[in-house]
């Protein structure tokens, strides 16, 4: 039976390690800490991070990472986004040209802006890549809750062979070659969910929550678009369908981060509240600077950036939001008719 | 100050009045009921419908179709789909060709599976037709909540004078010419919203539900596009949006129906206890003849269908669908891509 190696010990990671162990594959965790790899091997349980779980024999913990990569046909990348490139200059040395590197974080690098293709593409430009992503708490992967997952790879071989591995009857994984759709969702969502939060904060309702989440899809579509991706992926699992989740979730850190703004707490005051990083606000400075420079259409994403960096009031940026000039809903199929 | 008239004296209606009240329009409601009108008249509110809301001196009910049709440039037609029909039979003989049917009622006939434009179209040929939808509780456009809508219709300046009607800061109006795709994705994605209900009734998660709405509404694209729609309005307001808004409501009749069916109980004790219309079978109903004539796959409408009509046990129904043979995400991107 073949094995498989996770890079990091979070939930996502742990519940991805505990549905291929119950699938029969030896999985091989890395984490830095010795105390939670030994916690974890001993206690067969990821307190921490993902209580109530009993990890079966065949997940094991180390802090060696030249063992958990050795002889394993996938590298799943479950560090935080900001941490991937330096766990790709860990691995460098040893990994092997046929391992196919899984990133199952979503982000992007900070001040490069770079997706994280990109960034495995730098450090490791010779290994297969793939992105998986979707609606998935990780608390419900793990009490075997059905859920779909999406594959991106550029390479249909690749795609299949990694859509085999996690497959099961509680786990639906689609595959789609748009590998910078996949990303984008993954990474831009979080704005919108930052809103989302906003708007709780300001104590609107579910109408105004629905028509931020389905207009601010269309926007990261555009910019998406514009940005190589195409725009059918943010109607999909790792576009909407992970907004879905992530704007109905109370564990979201950027939909909490947002409840703050909308109460009217400052930036400062809501970080230091949170204590954590708010993948969400970095996400809204690249794509707000990223869409001037391209002179791509963002109101959602403006009016947030606005509220974060221009000490603009919430509820007057919502106001402005629903009276700015008339529009047709959706320009593509305009375009499409005479006389519209 | 123009006068305009709202037929039908639900929760719907009374909201999209009482914004109209608000922003200076006469408003005239129709109802059957002597009593409710009488009521409405005296005590200033619709306490069955939507209590807590104080109507102004502007909104009068009557219950003389004629009286409230006269003048109007525009007739709201709120009453539920199976009464349009005979609501348009009832005013025939003395509507004005100029004015506007503003259809916000959301389902297809039952018998004909009819979208309710071409009943419209069948009893008042001469009248421009809109249809008025998007994410919105009654109960939160009551409260001023901020709210988006989509008027859909094939005429751009009946479209903008609309728009313009029912603009507001707290009501926000896209036009959209696709009118087949704005009436289907309102009545359809009460199958989405029944299903959901099957889930929470399971006892499935977050991770699952979103799953359901992001593959449904795809389904019904695919529907919709074969019936002459346009796809992108399904990722819009009055798709994706409204099916937010009513997957994760608790007022949701469909979602309620599924619920039980998804706990166990039969179609005849599930309607029994819910002693309403359910509108999400009847379009599962619908939607599964057509997809059947058509050879379009609908897997979601199928299953739902199965569980509703041939015994199928709901649970072993999910599984069957998480089991089904792998696909690529998205048929469209893939046949674009050599090699995928």
């Amino acid at each position: 039976m073949k094995k498989i190696c996770v890079l990091g010990a979070g939930s996502w990671g742990s519940a991805l390690a505990l549905s291929l162990a119950k699938k029969g594959y030896n999985v091989m965790m890395w984490t830095l800490s010795q105390e939670q790899a030994d916690k974890i091997n001993t206690t067969k349980e990821n307190i921490d991070y993902l209580p109530g779980v009993l990890f079966p024999n065949n997940i094991e913990l180390t802090t060696n990472i030249e063992e958990a990569v050795r002889d394993s046909r996938l590298i799943i990348l479950a560090v935080p986004s900001q941490a991937i490139r330096s766990v790709c200059k860990q691995i460098k040395e040893f990994v092997k040209p046929n391992q196919i590197l899984v990133d199952v974080a979503k982000g992007l690098e900070k001040g490069t802006g770079f997706r994280l293709s990109q960034v495995c593409g730098e450090e490791l430009p010779e290994n297969p890549y793939v992105v998986l992503s979707g609606p998935s708490h990780a608390e419900e992967v793990a009490k075997d809750i059905p859920t779909t997952l999406v594959v991106g790879s550029e390479d249909l071989e690749i795609a299949q062979e990694v859509q085999d591995i996690f497959m099961s009857p509680k786990l639906r994984v689609y595959t789609n070659p748009d590998v910078i759709g996949v990303e984008l969702g993954g990474a831009l969502k979080n704005i919108i969910a930052f809103g989302a939060g906003i708007c709780d904060g300001l104590g609107y309702g579910d109408n105004t929550k629905a028509a931020l989440m389905t207009r601010g899809i269309r926007e990261i579509a555009r910019l998406g678009t514009a940005l190589g991706a195409d725009a059918n992926t943010f109607s999909g699992l790792s576009g909407i369908g992970d907004l879905i989740v992530t704007c109905t979730s109370m564990h979201s850190r950027n939909r909490r981060a947002g409840i703050l703004i909308g109460q009217g707490k400052s930036l400062d005051e809501t970080l230091k509240e949170v204590k954590m990083v708010v993948e969400g606000i970095t996400a809204t400075e690249v794509a707000y600077e990223v869409s001037k420079k391209m002179n791509i259409d963002m109101p959602i994403t403006s009016a947030i950036y606005s509220v974060l960096h221009d000490g603009k009031n919430a509820n007057e940026v919502v106001v402005n939001l629903m009276m700015r000039s008339k529009k047709h809903e959706i320009e593509e199929i305009v375009d499409d008719k005479l006389g519209f």
